[in-house]
């Protein structure tokens, strides 16, 4: 399927979605998360074709999201391990995580985020990192940023119109 | 493009993606919160064809994240509003929004998260509500939980003993 690349809009949440906007590729994330590393284990438990697995493992490998390593020489293999962008991708996982688990999950949750330390089952926020106010409410807006161009400042006035 | 439907796995995060795991829907997501409601605002706004347009809204408010109103009866005329499920995902969106600022801003910040009462731009982190420690850290894991059927815990199993 042809798509339109987002690549060029100046829009964060598009160029995020850029590289990881294809749900393979976001369970691939995932797991790798979970520690997976190898193309069978994630063939194994993606059940996903090794051409599509192969495809969204080099896009991820391109974005920078995955470091492809030899760890093997005779013969050659190789694994997949998250770099540091790929890591930050953490809170957006597991936002998806606690999204999932409110809306989605009629029998119960199957998967939560437990406290180690205590055994908790952990409520993840979205906060300012500044004063722990969640970014969710009221007080927080988008607005322009110092490299927004006509695009981005029409889409926040339209915003603002509309009173947001 | 035929594609596996995520509908019936366990995992909250595919079950997540299952609903707005593509790009158009996330895209509409954010349009939507930045205020938009009606087609030919986010046509505009997506520069998407009618038809995906059509398709995606529709899948929106199926899977309950956005609801279909009429706002004029003659002639009849509709808006797509946030529902709860819709606006609860705005965490996500804002976790995406700060990594691709992150990641794939080199020329500078277009979109920024501000706080309206201090004019500061915001840092957001997913923290636990009950002790506002980051989530990300070494501290969290997943778990299985009290739902969870077989496929889960091998997922988590595995991912223990890769030291996770």
């Amino acid at each position: 399927m042809q798509r339109k690349s987002l690549g060029n809009t100046q829009c964060p949440i598009a160029r995020s979605l850029d590289r990881v906007g294809e749900w393979w590729s976001i369970l691939i994330l995932r797991d790798a998360f979970y520690g997976l590393t190898r193309f069978d284990q994630f063939e194994q438990s993606l059940g996903i074709s090794p051409n599509m697995l192969t495809r969204r493992l080099n896009a991820l490998v391109e974005g920078g999201l995955l470091e492809r390593r030899q760890y093997c020489a005779h013969p050659p293999r190789f694994e997949y391990v998250l770099t540091e962008r790929g890591t930050d991708f953490r809170p957006v996982m597991l936002a998806l995580l606690a999204w999932g688990n409110k809306h989605f999950a009629p029998e119960g949750e199957s998967v939560t985020l437990v406290n180690k330390l205590t055994g908790l089952v952990a409520d993840p926020v979205l906060v300012d990192r500044a004063n722990g106010q969640p970014v969710s409410g009221p007080d927080y807006e988008m607005r322009a940023g110092p490299a927004a161009g006509e695009r981005i400042h029409q889409r926040i006035a339209a915003a603002r119109r509309a009173g947001r």
